[in-house]
């Protein structure tokens, strides 16, 4: 696979809870692993000044575009669509979308950042609703899982175009060349499973693509790291990412009351505390940063709000990788070779029934291919 | 709330790991907590007999009913119900419909245990799928989230029937008057939400219930024991059950790795056992046993397959709650009163909509209840 180096990068400096004093560290940690890259600045001049004067290789390599305009964090979509316009959100997402960025960078309210990519940078041809991939860490290293939440529901082609688009992820920003994807899906025999979670595991059985389709995972197999793109509609995706959250944050509390509990649980933490340094390493949401919206004419990183400098370095990374392998061409060609290959299936098995009955072709095509599993 | 003392408890001895050297054990705690309760032992005689010689209190208060046929814990669901007649889980549940026994308990395989109770007892009146409940350890004690896998998606009619059920297991096994019931829901504005879920969101709001509906939960408010009674349909349920399972088994993965990463972290654990003997305790998930159909004419509870006696025990005292309670003829009375108030509504609504304009009444009243929120 092609790749190419990115050269520049938009940043909306005003997004996530701490605005330029991250944003910009970010940026410069950055710049010293990519010394060539350099940055547009969204946002209030002001502020990102102040930043800028703490590191000098990073002014020497930023234009600052000012905006008075800010998305709140707890906007609603709804408002950021109605006067999010001139805001720093929308004018780096407006750099990718003008070419002049190779992608851009926010750590602002999710669903704002969703809409306006939609809006400005429009999904790709084949692409009704983009998906939001996030990263989710796992013993091994992390793995994509998409959608976790840009859409409820999904038909089977939407979710084999999710195995297509996180597998174009995971070689970006893994390097793995054939990345493995499972299909999340319910265990057990007597749950038969959805429909289009049936149907898309026989597509990506039976057309060859550039990944290594592992067939259903369930959900305790996430955090196992079994594949590296997990797929799943965005209702199911967004509950398993909260639940995964909310899970850890339960055991981090059982933990802190055991350690807590005695004189000698107290005395016994803090021998061991180079082990709980690892541990806390280990489930930092900043270690694992960046999410994206996948089937848009551009990439726009979604970087945890409340991150810190690392973090959003992580989150920029994740973008320059998506960047040089392109993989806004990447996905069009790849998408449109895909669909055209289910279009022959479709039409192949629609054909077949046809000679056979004359009679709900299509229909009977679907439960046939279903039960074939 | 009546409550009436169970009399006659039928155990499939054969099921889970390990069979009757847990299961009669467990039955012998469960013995003395309860010295009037009676037990029908299904399965091997002889396997059952050189368990119960160890256990003479229990001996004297039991039957042994035998059977050679036993479903295995990997028998397909529709193995189950081709073979499974005469097995010591199928004559189990036998007992309950037969009304011999006042609830049958099974550390068998989940998906045999669903469809034999459905086939043997059938669904009560109004109930089309009944919902697997589960019990999931939170920071609090533990709440009932169903459905967890019997049913792939659910109607806002079912998934209001699953609040009222649940209810009443809460009510039944914590002695809660008023639960506190809440539906899983994505939550973010820009995630729309399905629509059944939005559905029985008004309904649940709008009908004078025995519960107190607390409205819309997010995955990670599950574990913080934010409600009594979490509601979500069987595919996003499942997967949020193993997703947690999945995330604890990792993080215990990081804990044992960081404790044993240096000398020094070892002496510190080693320090801090009795704190570590306190996190297993909560995370062990035999502290919160016994899952349940809800929904069916009789109780049958359904155990960890890998659990001890002490688990077992906790998993008939669940089975016991339920049946003091009545809740299969509280439920009966319950959910034809609710289903009634429901018809009353759409009713209303449809009346309303066909005096504004002759078409389509049915579906522009769910729109319209949908948007209303």
């Amino acid at each position: 696979m092609t790749t190419r180096v990115p050269r520049i990068l938009a940043l909306d400096c005003m997004g996530g809870d701490h605005g330029p004093s991250v944003i910009v560290p970010g940026a410069a940690i950055a710049l010293e692993r990519h010394p060539n890259l350099r940055f547009e600045l969204h946002g209030n001049k002001t502020a990102i000044e102040a930043e800028l004067d703490r590191v000098p290789h990073l002014a020497k390599a930023a234009t600052i575009h000012h905006t008075d305009t800010v998305i709140g964090m707890d906007a609603k979509p709804s408002q950021a669509l109605r006067r999010g316009k001139g805001s720093s959100m929308w004018n780096a997402i407006e750099a990718v979308k003008a070419g002049r960025a190779d992608f851009a960078v926010s750590a602002g309210n999710t669903g704002a950042l969703m809409v306006l990519s939609m809006m400005i940078l429009r999904a790709i041809p084949g692409i009704d609703r983009p998906a939001l991939a996030g990263q989710w860490p796992t013993i091994h290293r992390s793995s994509i899982v998409l959608d976790v939440g840009a859409n409820i529901g999904a038909t089977a082609r939407e979710l084999a175009d999710f195995a297509l688009m996180g597998a174009a992820m995971a070689r970006a920003i893994y390097g793995i060349e054939r990345p493995t994807v499972g299909l999340l899906n319910v265990g057990s025999e007597e749950i038969k499973g959805v429909e289009e979670v049936k149907q898309a595991h026989a597509w990506l059985k039976q057309v060859d693509l550039d990944l290594d389709y592992k067939g259903f995972v369930e959900g305790d197999q996430i955090g196992q790291g079994l594949v590296d793109v997990v797929v799943v509609e965005g209702f199911a995706g967004n509950i398993a990412l909260k639940t995964a959250e909310g899970t850890a944050k339960q055991i981090a509390t059982y933990l802190k009351e055991a350690m807590t509990s005695s004189l000698k649980t107290k005395l016994g933490a803090l021998l061991a505390k180079s082990g709980f340094n690892v541990l806390k390493h280990r489930m930092d949401p900043r270690r694992v940063n960046g999410g994206t919206f996948l089937g848009l004419n551009g990439i726009v990183i979604k970087s945890h709000g409340g991150t810190d400098a690392i973090g959003f370095a992580s989150a920029i990374e994740v973008g320059h990788g998506m960047a040089a392998r392109d993989i806004v061409g990447q996905l069009k060609g790849d998408l449109l070779a895909f669909h055209s290959k289910l279009d022959a299936i479709e039409a192949s098995l629609s054909k077949r029934d046809q000679t056979k009955s004359g009679t709900d072709a299509k229909s009977e095509t679907n439960e046939k291919s279903g039960a074939a599993i």
